[in-house]
């Protein structure tokens, strides 16, 4: 007990990031929190719609399951399901969700849920960011050449590095690993947090265009999730 | 293949009818198309309001593999969500029904939906029957002494009676068991089955003052669900 109190280095964690859907579900897998996270797997689980819901269900758990099964991730990040106008497809997408969020309560994993402003502040220290600013980001923090597609994916991301964000201020803000402490500066986080992705990785924000254009609105994405 | 297409007798059918919720989800097991339907199995899976999301749903879909695996149904029917003025929580009731969906579709099991009024009108003869009623006239075709408890269960036994009645009209109708013939006779049972019970039981209802007091209309359920 007393040896896993010692602060220390943090060590490497990897995170599952899924953006929930029925029709594409984007699942990151992504490793951190050293000065530099990398992508471990990406993929956007696709079904029918012309397929049972039932089928349809099973073919997101299985994947995720089979995701988690692979790359023994560390924790889950979920986007939240917030309500649109479409109720039938907000229902889909909760239902998504929700076969997730087994997978991961299955493997013993806790999920944590995050709003898309809260992963558009943190990716992008804004909310108004648009999608494609956040893929920049997404492609800059993770050292990669193209932004991921489809848009799912690197939503997944997004969520992925945002709970690695949170965790790692969190962390920093403690010094220490201790769960229950780490708990509470979990909630500390979620307010320093606010301040966006520039309080967390300072001068580590590469240039970008879409920094620089964030007051666009961000619009709901007309995908069939 | 011949064999299989010959018209006989059917055979008994075991229906696993789901009641979907998150604070309680109604499970009942039915067997027939004998003359007397009966219980197998019914029960309420519970689920603590402060309990994280996903080990709420874990616990739902555990449940339900567990009675699936236990009482081996041909069949699962669940009533469909409607959405309520509470957002949040036909949100619950969404998912605790998608998690049963995977929990059917892993065990290879077909899944129809119904909706609250297709399952009164069939049980009850009238889609404006409330919950009492409904409950009297469930435990009555089942034999029951006493309106299954709490209502969860009798909603989710009369799903599953409401299947079994509407298998057995398709079946009646076609006199065969093909199932591709079966598929167009249920869907010829949907529009017969608004006529109500009766029209698939004749003189086997009992004389109920449920029956004779069907005009109130029905409320949404104070469930926390």
């Amino acid at each position: 007990m007393a040896v896993e109190a010692t602060p220390g280095p943090a060590r490497a964690t990897t995170v599952l990031g899924i953006d929930p859907g029925l029709t594409r579900c984007g699942l990151g897998v992504v490793c951190g929190p050293d000065r530099r996270p990398r992508v471990v797997a990406a993929t956007c689980v696709r079904t029918e719609p012309d397929q049972p819901l039932e089928q349809r269900l099973l073919v997101v758990q299985d994947a995720i399951e089979a995701v988690i099964a692979e790359h023994r991730p560390d924790a889950v990040a979920v986007e939240r399901v917030l309500f649109s106008a479409n109720v039938r497809s907000a229902m889909a997408t909760g239902q998504a969700a929700g076969v997730a969020l087994v997978a991961a309560a299955r493997a013993g994993l806790a999920v944590t849920p995050y709003s898309p402003n809260e992963v558009k502040q943190t990716v992008a220290g804004t909310g108004a960011a648009d999608k494609a600013a956040v893929g920049r980001l997404v492609a800059a923090q993770l050292g990669l050449d193209e932004v991921p597609r489809p848009a799912d994916v690197a939503d997944a991301l997004a969520v992925a590095l945002t709970h690695l964000a949170r965790s790692r201020l969190a962390a920093r803000v403690v010094g220490t690993a201790s769960a229950s402490v780490l708990a509470d500066a979990h909630r500390a986080a979620d307010v320093a947090a606010r301040g966006g992705w520039e309080a967390v990785l300072g001068d580590r924000l590469p240039p970008s265009s879409a920094r620089r254009t964030p007051t666009r609105s961000a619009r709901p994405s007309p995908k069939g999730r």
